[in-house]
C-alpha cells in the first residue's frame, strides 16, 4: 500500500482534464446545502459544495483530483459509520469554487443532466458572490434553484415548503 | 427527456477517450464470471466480462460509452429488483474485449488499484484465446488469478476452494 504522498508523486503528471470530468460523472456532485441556523438573520445557512466520492481502495484518484484542482480535502466520508469506509473529496471555499471549480466544468463539460445541476450551482455561487443570499428575495431564490438540482432535490431530507416559511 | 437515440446523436461526437477512462474508473468493473456447469468438459464455465454501471438518470453516458466502443450491449442492471432501476454496460464477446477493450486501456489506463485487475482479465482472456482454459491446469490457473482481482474476490458468492475442487 502506498502512502498518500507516494500515490501523488505517482499520479498528478499523467492526470488528464477528461478524466476528471468522466470520474465526476459518476462519483461527483454538486450540492447547495441548505441548513436552518437561527443566528442568520435570514435563518437559513447556505453552503454550495462540490464533492467527489469514492472508496478507500481507489482513494489514489481523489489524491490525484485534489492535487489537479489544487484546493479543497479530502475526508472520511461518514466518521460515524465503521462499515462505510469511503473517502470523500470536498471543495467548499467559494473562491476556489468560482476560480477553479466553475471555470473547470465549463471548459470540460459533463455529457449527462448532471451538467444541468452544474449550471443552477454556478449561479447559485454567483449569486452568493453578489450577496444575494443575505435578502429573503434572494433565499427564496435560492433554496428554489436548489431543490431543482441532482432529481428535483429527491435526496433532500427537509421539505422545501418547510425552508420557504422560514 | 431524450429517447436513446437522441442522446447519442447530442454526445457520440465529443467524447474523449479520457473521459471513458475516467467514468470506468469509477463505475467500470472487469470481472470474470465463474459458473459450475456440469455440461462443460472441465465442469466450470468462465466468462470474461467488461461492465459499467450507472443509474438511468444518466445513461447517456453509458450509449456513449457504447457508442465509443462500437461493441456490447446496455441491459437492466436487476431485473428481479424493482428498487434498482440502474443500467449496465455489457461486453462480453471474446473479440470485442481482445480488439477493442483491453488495447483502450493499454493505451488510457486507468490510475487505481483497478488497473491491476485489468492487467489480470487481460492475461486470462488472452490465455482463453489460446485455449489454456479448456484443460485443468489452466481452469486452476484462472480461477487463482480471477480470485486476485477486485479485492481478491470479496465480492464472490463462491469460495475459491470450492471452485479448485471441481
Amino acid at each position: 500500500m502506498l502512502s498518500a504522498d507516494n500515490q501523488q508523486e505517482r499520479i498528478i503528471s499523467s492526470i488528464n482534464p477528461w478524466y476528471v470530468t468522466g470520474f465526476a460523472e459518476g462519483e461527483g456532485t454538486f450540492h447547495i446545502a441548505i441548513y436552518e441556523d437561527k443566528l442568520m438573520k435570514q435563518r437559513i445557512k447556505i453552503i454550495p459544495e462540490f464533492h467527489v466520492n469514492q472508496s478507500q481502495l481507489r482513494s489514489i484518484t481523489l489524491y490525484s483530483i485534489k492535487e489537479f484542482f489544487n484546493c479543497g480535502y479530502i475526508k472520511v466520508n461518514h466518521r460515524t459509520n465503521l462499515k462505510d469506509d469511503t473517502l470523500v473529496y470536498v471543495v467548499r471555499n467559494n473562491q476556489d469554487l468560482r476560480e477553479k471549480i466553475l471555470p473547470f466544468f465549463e471548459k470540460y463539460p459533463l455529457l449527462s443532466k448532471k451538467q444541468e445541476s452544474f449550471k443552477i450551482f454556478s449561479q447559485i455561487v454567483w449569486m452568493m458572490f453578489r450577496k444575494e443570499h443575505l435578502n429573503r428575495a434572494g433565499i427564496r431564490k435560492i433554496i428554489n434553484l436548489s431543490y431543482k438540482m441532482n432529481g428535483n432535490g429527491k435526496y433532500r431530507l427537509i421539505k422545501k415548503e418547510k425552508l420557504l416559511k422560514k
